[in-house]
């Protein structure tokens, strides 16, 4: 068998069935499906997300930051939760069977996957367009989903992170940028995601609402807002200042990263006004996490986000990212 | 908003939030993630299975077809662990977003599922090539997981249905053959297959290994020979005889449509010689099944997939399906 012609069952044993220390896994990779014990006291959390050579990443982006990347972002949707990574499946069509690819995009999911206690159970390899889709299952207390809808007017808004930082890393690398330390750090924010588990298992107890920031803040605050059926005010001289983004690209621009870039996967989340003394309990999830608004009551025919600057209103034109739009 | 130019969310809520009677979604299309509840008495099931245009399906496949096939295919791998459905998952990778194709796909993909009683809780739309990943979670008694390992010498060999039909179907397609009712019938083999669901609820407490056919029948018995460390007998003459193959293709085309062709999702099973007599059990799954062979002692150096015909040794030559090689 040549190494650039490698089969279907070989690339799945050979990179992709490593051992994980997790006993819930009755039957992993290498029958029709995966068996898997849930426990009696918590809830099954599911995601799934794909990502696209040239639409999600750029065309010649490394393996391993795909790896990484694949799963980053399903992760991100469990953090969005609450809940605890358990078990992934990985589908994977790819154009051909290229050793060196795969063992780069090997590494870069198992190491972010054996960070996360993660077992990859099963999943599907396929020859056609390089295109992931890994899907992620969870696990949470039963009294202690976090979901989008629980904001309420008066409630404090508060982002992990510093939005902005992952797009302004995307056009880093499209234009092909040489920005030295500035550069390389932009860069490395959008090539891997850090999901944001520790965070928001701290928040389940805590938060009234929560959700990822894939789209860009803008358009994400605006789908809390509606799940909420609430309305939220936006300081934006409060957003979180990003030394590389500024030296690198002003502030102008800067702010419109924050705004509409995507790709960012931090969190935004609400908490009740007597909850924000809470903050502390935040100190050990490893991410900064600012103030960034209030939540208010939503006026009919009115945008539920409002902008503001040192506290005037402000016109923002800045849609998320839609995959069919634009 | 034109009519082709539908959003991404557009797209969710109008093709893909059909409601589910399922009580056991506690959170579906709409937040981060799904939050599902498992029963305490069962384990979970896990698949993933990817189609791709030009790959998978020829180009120019019905929507409703491809949405039929991408939940079918994954049902498949349910059936064959003798698992309950319960609940999907499906990213969407589109070139465009096209009304007329969003719904013929999600009425081919709502038809099957809620013939399946499955719920459709969570996914990804994006723009790409187009790719369709499902992954389905079915439940199953916690005693009574069917495996491809459990075959032992002595057992006899069953398969559902008609190996080699659909292959043959693929064949009328892509030849644009007019073969009347007899190609209409095989066409209708490839398009839409129906997963062995109720076959392999009734076989968990009866077979002693299973999976599903999807590579061809020699592959895949081999796949379930090494699982179970032995050997099999298949009686090429006891193959179960297709008048719409035999009518079109001939006889010796059957036979290889039979042993290589892919795309079956039939069971192959085994029963220890005891529990043959229990068949009739398996009259109301709505399949006929075929006694093919029998499972023998794996001898060293030996391909473990043995042919006769009239009881005499045949050479047969036909690798099943593998994305990267040949």
């Amino acid at each position: 068998m040549h190494a650039d012609a490698q089969g279907e069952f070989e690339i799945i044993a050979r990179y992709f069935s490593r051992h994980s220390p997790r006993r819930d896994v009755l039957l992993g990779v290498g029958d029709d499906a995966a068996v898997l014990q849930v426990p009696a006291d918590r809830r099954l959390v599911a995601a799934m997300d794909t990502v696209v050579e040239g639409v999600h990443f750029p065309v010649g982006t490394a393996a391993r930051h795909i790896g990484h990347r694949a799963l980053a972002v399903n992760l991100s949707d469990l953090a969005a939760m609450g809940a605890e990574p358990a078990w992934a499946l990985l589908s994977l069509s790819l154009p051909r069977s290229d050793p060196h690819w795969l063992q780069g995009f090997a590494d870069g999911f198992y190491d972010l996957a054996q960070l996360h206690n993660v077992a990859l159970v099963g999943g599907d390899t396929v020859r056609g367009p390089l295109v992931v889709t890994v899907q992620v299952l969870g696990l949470v207390e039963t009294d202690h989903v976090l979901k989008r809808s629980g904001a309420r007017a008066g409630d404090v808004l508060y982002v992990s992170g510093i939005p902005g930082e992952a797009a302004a890393g995307l056009a880093v690398i499209q234009r092909h940028l040489d920005g030295g330390v500035a550069g390389e750090w932009l860069r490395q924010r959008f090539e891997r995601p850090e999901p944001r588990i520790a965070l928001g298992r701290a928040l389940r107890q805590l938060a009234s609402s929560a959700m990822d920031v894939s789209d860009g803040l803008l358009a994400d605050l605006g789908k809390l807002c509606q799940a909420s059926s609430c309305a939220a005010v936006l300081h934006l001289d409060r957003l979180p200042a990003s030394p590389a983004m500024q030296a690198l690209f002003g502030g102008g621009a800067s702010e419109r990263f924050a705004l509409a870039g995507g790709d960012d996967y931090e969190l935004l989340f609400t908490l009740a006004p007597d909850r924000a003394g809470d903050l502390k309990w935040l100190a050990d999830c490893g991410v900064q996490c600012t103030r960034i608004g209030e939540m208010v009551q939503a006026l009919p025919g009115v945008s539920p986000v409002r902008c503001v600057r040192a506290g005037m209103p402000v016109d923002v034109d800045a849609p998320g990212y839609d995959h069919f739009v634009g």
